[in-house]
């Protein structure tokens, strides 16, 4: 990506707010965030706002869609959605200057926001924030109709899901802002998923490797793409809450404190199959023949683990894929397995996936270790085990899935913080 | 305003069809409009397409401004209601799309629409309209989301009251195209309101003078905008319903035909009040300084009448003003009739004005003559008098209206045809 921004230059913070759907919901909603742009403002900082479309709106216009057509062009698709946020922005900057602040909307366009033309799911190619440094230079809070650009042909794209929170991070970039602001309806990101576990706790600070773990493991604050664009541009996120003022969660570059500590979460993940392919033939290339088979029916892997029985010169090969490919993936594995001569395929729909995650794991030794022992001693037995650098994932029987989260989370003295 | 397109060049029939809010207010109406589209392309024809927000949309906007502003700011304004045409246009595109034709939505801006920054009333300057073209001659089908431009700082306006027909008839000028049709919940151009009179006779054709007096005596079919626009470019205009298959009325140049015909139209409206300034001294220069404070007050005044008495040589001077300002006009009236020690101020607001049409009044002798006739036999007084080379009206008390219309209609033998 390029920007074509100056940035930075004067001793002010310059703060990006990015507010999702929930927290614009309605016009006392855009009212209240109207409201928390001010006051960040009165306190001296320049502050630059991101919206979402009003929650639900993006929905009706979905549905909309489906209604005039069974299989909608995307890029007619493109211009209907971005509508939503443009609603948003305006409405936005409208509140803020009935609160006596000078404030504009800005489209995608605007701001200089290029794509490709992938429709849909559009990727920034570079932003030329002209009109934004202007604004901000004339003491003017821009409002930006976040999750939208146009591409090559001026046409409007989106950008996918998440859309708005990777504008707000790639404005922040463009901008060189000192911190990228999060609005949403959850106070910040926790060691576990609250519902679960009563005990779990906020996060001051988390890395934005472990965040993405953490995402990519379901926990659903923060979409993937926006923590990968903060990271590569070192863009400080806060994730808060917008309808109280906690402080909550900093993501940031991985610094020595956070190294002290063993882990920093336990995510759970519901939505897996578990596919196992039975009595392989142990030869080579046959683990790349069947997952060259599914990603060419474009289904994503999550786990592989192989299994060699030196026995009977066989392997077992089992891998874990969301629940809306499992059918496909097991058709397509099925056949792949034919040609292999394998002995057959089977599928297990009742597993889920448990992870602790945290950058400590690097420095600590025996993390894996205890995992399996505290599992093991809660009665749990391990299907799969899969490691990275900072994660540890066990697919486990989804009847203790709530059971391992608990005490993982007690184990390893994540109440405590 | 100026046109950058090349304009006509091949023998099939080029249409700009509008559709307006009715026409386009749910998804079933917007497929509806996607197969009457499709008819006209099936036939040879190419056909633009111009759409506005759907019904209820706008109003639902407005209420959010209202809602988060006391006083919205006009440029906010223009983005905000902007979202509602850009809405029907993707919609339209895709339901095209569906019935296995090509299409594509434009914005306002993608079609090049340059207009003056007068926000929320902006005036068309120029059109470029190189992408319709090109969709054109690819035979795709173009849907313009109306109502909108863009300013010399590419920010989003708007159109203001009319603006999708303006739209349209802006981009069938640009085109030079054959034929602008209007698609509305009325059947046409009726010859007196089908509410008053149920033998109002829908007309064939009108002149784009008599559809001019008709709109602004209250005929709300098409705004006077676009028809002033129309007899510039001399684009032939057709006023239709979206809802069945009539062939509704044609606006275009005066000729002979019509010109046989007595009068095309009643009209009437009861939005006025008279205001009568008495004894005012017959000096010259009074009548000017009592239309020059009232203009200063941004008050539009329709019928003026002054009546010189020569008893007294004091004259009475009659104006009538829209009800929404009689408050406003009465205080500035006051004021000015107290410098120019007139006798007093009254204000009637029982009054409505009844108006006869017609280019064929200027080969017609005594068509005036024989209103008044007409109104005095059915007993109605005539407070006042106002004429112009096609219209005739009568301020009458406003209990008299219908039976006036009623009486006019038959006398002028309208029902017929």
């Amino acid at each position: 990506m390029e920007f074509f921004g100056s940035g930075g230059g004067d001793s002010l913070a310059l703060i990006v707010q990015k507010y999702g759907g929930t927290s614009v919901a309605d016009t006392e909603r855009i009212k209240a965030v109207a409201k928390r742009v001010v006051s960040t403002a009165s306190e001296g900082n320049k502050v630059v706002v991101v919206v979402s479309a009003m929650a639900g709106e993006t929905d009706k216009l979905i549905g909309f869609a489906n209604k005039v057509s069974e299989n909608p062009d995307e890029r007619e698709m493109d211009l209907l959605l971005s509508s939503g946020e443009r609603i948003t922005s305006a409405l936005t900057a409208m509140a803020i200057q009935s609160l006596g602040y000078g404030s504009k909307s800005f489209t995608g366009r605007q701001v200089g926001i290029k794509t490709d033309s992938s429709h849909t799911k559009a990727m920034i190619e570079s932003i030329e924030a002209v009109r934004l440094e202007k604004a901000l230079a004339e003491g003017i809070i821009p409002v930006v109709a976040g999750f939208q650009g146009i591409n090559e042909f001026s046409d409007v794209t989106t950008l996918g899901r998440g859309g708005s929170d990777t504008t707000a991070v790639a404005i922040a970039a463009a901008l060189k802002a000192d911190l990228c602001e999060i609005y949403t309806d959850v106070e910040g990101v926790y060691t576990t998923d609250p519902r679960i576990v009563k005990e779990a706790r906020k996060l001051e600070k988390i890395s934005f490797d472990e965040m993405l773990e953490m995402a990519s493991l379901g926990a659903k604050v923060l979409h993937n793409r926006s923590v990968e664009f903060a990271k590569k541009y070192k863009v400080p996120l806060v994730v808060r809450s917008s309808f109280n003022n906690a402080p909550g969660t900093l993501v940031t570059m991985e610094d020595k404190e956070m190294e002290q500590i063993e882990i920093s979460g336990v995510a759970a993940d519901k939505n897996q199959v578990r596919v196992t392919i039975l009595g392989v033939p142990d030869r080579p290339g046959i683990a790349a023949s069947v997952f060259r088979a599914l990603a060419d029916a474009n289904i994503v892997i999550d786990m592989i683990v192989q299994n060699i029985s030196t026995e009977t010169k066989a392997t077992d090969i089992s891998f874990t894929v969301s629940k809306a490919d499992s059918k496909k993936a097991l058709d397509v594995t099925k056949k792949a397995s034919e040609q292999l001569n394998a002995r057959g395929v089977t599928m297990n729909d009742s597993v889920s996936k448990v992870s602790i995650v945290g950058v400590g794991m690097q420095s600590h030794v025996g993390v894996a270790a205890k995992m399996f022992d505290v599992l093991s001693k809660a009665g749990i037995n391990i299907m799969m085990i899969s490691t990275s650098e900072i994660k540890i994932s066990c697919v486990i029987d989804i009847a203790h899935t709530e059971t391992a989260v608990r005490t993982l989370h007690g184990a390893f003295g994540l109440a405590e913080g």
